[in-house]
């Protein structure tokens, strides 16, 4: 068997294709189809896999290539692409198009100095996010770019360029004034929703602070799943604009407004290969938060055995590399080293977490006092960016608002300016209680198995799952006594929740003298 | 909009869905294709692109999934796989399967080691290699397996063991006595086609000398594909050990018989990637060579300004890391540095290598020097692993057998006994040739756009094409004399390599001390 090309008309060559809509959904990576006898196909000389450059109407887009054997779905002379692709073109089906082998986006040369160790511009930088943010990366070359600067290191000022390109290749709000505060957590506590009470108790002492946040991706739940228990977090640019400047606070799913979206499509590829450096952890919120139009952000790093950050000398150098980028692009910010020895609050999961919210809010007996805290503390810095606040009242000031009702009062308004959740969700009617194995003092709380036991129980598709703690760190249990409840409303859910708790309950129990020392206090 | 899991019934999530073939060719990766509205889908909370393992029959695959939103292709209730995919499996339209998330690959650990800068063990490559094999490696998961050994580099001992670990994954070819002979270029010199040369060489001298080769990557030919325009070169594994045991000798595409599978697999990302480091390049070369069953190799390393390996050092350096590994794993190799400034012979592309080859073995007077030269060296160092070979009189052995007319015999018989190619190839009929734009001496000649002239003239799809060399480094030249002449078959081809040409003749002409010296020797 010989493998030759055919003796095509030479025309074909540079010939056009007829537009096809295939629908098949390739979410951030353009798939084109085309018939294994397709003329193009041969004389080409594609291969599956390629990357192909598509030409139209003026524009081009870049997809990979798979070959299709069945007339059904592209017949030769036809080039199948997927709706979004379609409309990227502002074509129709059956339009003309034109098909090319891909250059290798200009910027993969700036990546392959990178994997020799070298240091990257800002003009390097930039031209990568460009490049990135215009879909000219494969997966693959988006993992080279990250393992490359992961593994030498992006140095502070690559980290602060880095920064730059990514803000500077997606939308940017823009709110009245000159004070737009905001906060993050780095993540990985379970429970950890002070988002959803410093933004009210912010907005009640008349600070702006629209909060945008994500849902979540890896875990039990983002503050946008958690708040949608309780309001509508889709909101349209025009809807929010009303809502913050009437209220001053607003708790939203940032998911629609494309800010930073190289920074989505970063973590596209870095949450399947389980990589997680500074660097993209610095240059990934702060290019969020200023894409969201904030100028003054409070940094929350908890650091514990089972947390992100696990020792005090990290938790350090993480603080200084925000603290340099920040300073350079002109944020106010501020870091907080908190204890993340074990989740914040009583419940995992949307509605158990917003069941905590709202007792905080409430000032009922049964709220969780660390939530309380952490989220007054958190505050009362957040306050401290008002330029008439003396340095150490903002925790007093945000008492009070909290005490007052003052901050339910203000939840209960940003709650309708949103709009009301028209379902009640409740808790998952299927309920397991795990039983201490022996009697002794709560020693270990294990954040990463805790919200994977969360996640199973169905959190945070179904809001009503997840885990609702009984006994917090230090705190006496007897044998058999609950130390926690999982919430499931799916039966099979229920049973790979049960399954996870049998391997590891995530607890462990011991000596008063075993709980371990506090990292950090603030 | 709220988004939430519909309240479906539970035992739909632990459901199987009636399996589909999709005709799309997705290559090396497996995709499925799941409706968007099936229970499956929005029960498990799966993404687009998300890994799933797909499990029926006692066997599991892995595969990337993608959304469908037309009944046509695949329905709710349905998962449609390619046809590869369903064989792995075993299984028919219509049979019942099980699809859940996959769990990243456990060796995914020994990466992120790697990308922390450590040193991987055995066990660790041995399981890399594994999941390779087994398709569990995503493209971009291999990527930062690559970048990370590229960046921080493999150590010898790795690079060993990741070598066992490549040939312990795929099948090994086992030939009668001990002493196979193979000889490998490491590649970059276009018409470097001495393998033609060395094997009947060799094989008339009675050391067994089964070559198997590849067909073109990003070069305008490989062996494989200049052989196919004498005999036939995809032969099954009893004709191809008729053929040896015959001749003792065999120029046959090493595609067909899942040597180090893993090898390929990674080239499949390095290529795109445009990523080329030694530790891989030796340990992919070795692997390949042992699972062909080769014991004595000659590794020839060309070294020039436009080679792959462009200083002696570097050279030094390949050629230590080629013989520590080869030593430690029982392959009997030397290495040969060779002169790598500009190509081999005068024709670049099937056809035109082919009828160099064929000169050489009829010892014509237009035969090409230098490649007679160069392969009469590679043939008697390959010789001198005879036992019975005097060290230093392989050279001679070696030319007696060409000039008598035995080598030109042998490959005659090889090639009737892999089977004559039916059809004639002959030159491309479209002719360019390109003039020198001063008068002076040939100063330098470059491999790389010398290749890619070749290409784009249609080599090596089109056998015809390529260009054929008329002057060679330090010739002195008129103005306006031809350089090279180019061949082509199809108008579109000819005038992609003219345009090419246009930019970039590839040609230097200058004064005769600018004449680069030889780095090498041998």
């Amino acid at each position: 068997m010989t493998v030759r090309k055919a003796p095509t008309d030479p025309r074909s060559k540079s010939g056009t294709l007829s537009l096809r809509r295939v629908a098949i959904d390739t979410y951030r990576e353009n798939v084109a189809y085309m018939h294994r006898q397709c003329e193009n196909y041969r004389a080409e000389g594609f291969q599956a896999l390629a990357k192909v450059e598509i030409t139209a109407n003026g524009k081009r887009i870049l997809a990979v290539l798979n070959v299709v054997d069945d007339v059904a779905l592209v017949a030769p002379g036809e080039l199948g692409l997927s709706e979004e692709a379609i409309s990227t073109l502002g074509l129709e089906d059956g339009a003309a198009v034109s098909v090319c082998h891909a250059e290798p986006p200009a910027s993969m040369d700036a990546v392959r100095r990178k994997i020799e160790g070298e240091r990257l511009t800002a003009d390097d930088l930039m031209a990568i996010a460009r490049d990135i943010a215009e879909r000219r990366y494969a997966k693959m070359e988006i993992a080279a770019f990250l393992v490359a600067s992961g593994q030498t290191g992006l140095d502070r000022d690559e980290v602060m360029n880095l920064t730059r390109a990514m803000v500077a290749q997606g939308e940017r709000l823009h709110w009245p004034g000159d004070l737009v505060a905001d906060k993050h957590c780095i993540g990985g506590l379970p429970g950890n929703r002070t988002s959803m009470l410093v933004v009210p108790i912010v907005a009640a002492h008349g600070m702006l602070i629209p909060k945008t946040s994500s849902r979540a991706i890896t875990s039990p739940s983002g503050t946008a799943d958690t708040m949608e228990v309780l309001a509508h977090v889709e909101l349209s640019p025009e809807h929010l604009s009303e809502v913050v400047s009437r209220e001053r606070g607003a708790l939203i799913w940032g998911g629609t407004a494309n800010l930073a979206p190289v920074d989505d499509i970063l973590i596209s590829v870095e949450r399947p290969l389980g990589v997680d450096y500074p660097g993209q952890m610095v240059a990934s919120i702060l290019s969020k938060k200023m894409a969201a139009g904030s100028t003054h952000l409070i940094i929350d790093i908890p650091v514990g055995p089972t947390a992100k950050v696990r020792h005090m000398r990290d938790a350090l150098a993480l603080r200084k590399l925000f603290e340099y980028v920040a300073d350079r692009l002109g944020l106010f910010l501020q870091v907080i080293i908190t204890d993340g020895r074990q989740p914040v609050g009583q419940g995992i999961g949307p509605v158990l977490e917003a069941r905590d919210v709202m007792r905080v809010l409430q000032n009922e007996s049964e709220a969780p006092v660390d939530l309380r805290q952490k989220a007054l503390r958190l505050a009362g810095r957040v306050i401290e960016f008002d330029p008439d606040v003396r340095g150490g009242d903002g925790f007093d000031i945000a008492r009070d608002i909290l005490d007052s009702g003052r901050a339910h009062d203000k939840m209960q308004q940003i709650i309708a300016a949103q709009g009301q959740q028209k379902e009640r969700f409740v808790p998952g009617s299927l309920v397991l209680e795990v039983p201490a194995p022996t009697s002794g003092t709560v020693i270990g709380i294990d954040n990463y198995q805790m919200a994977r036991i969360a996640r199973l129980a169905g959190a945070p598709m179904d809001k009503g799952a997840g885990v609702d703690l009984l006994k917090k760190l230090g705190e006496q249990v007897k044998q058999g006594e609950p130390l926690y409840r999982i919430h499931a409303t799916f039966a099979a859910d229920f049973g790979f929740a049960k399954a996870q708790v049998e391997s590891d309950s995530g607890y462990r129990v011991g000596r008063s003298d075993q709980v371990p020392a506090v990292f950090a206090e603030f």
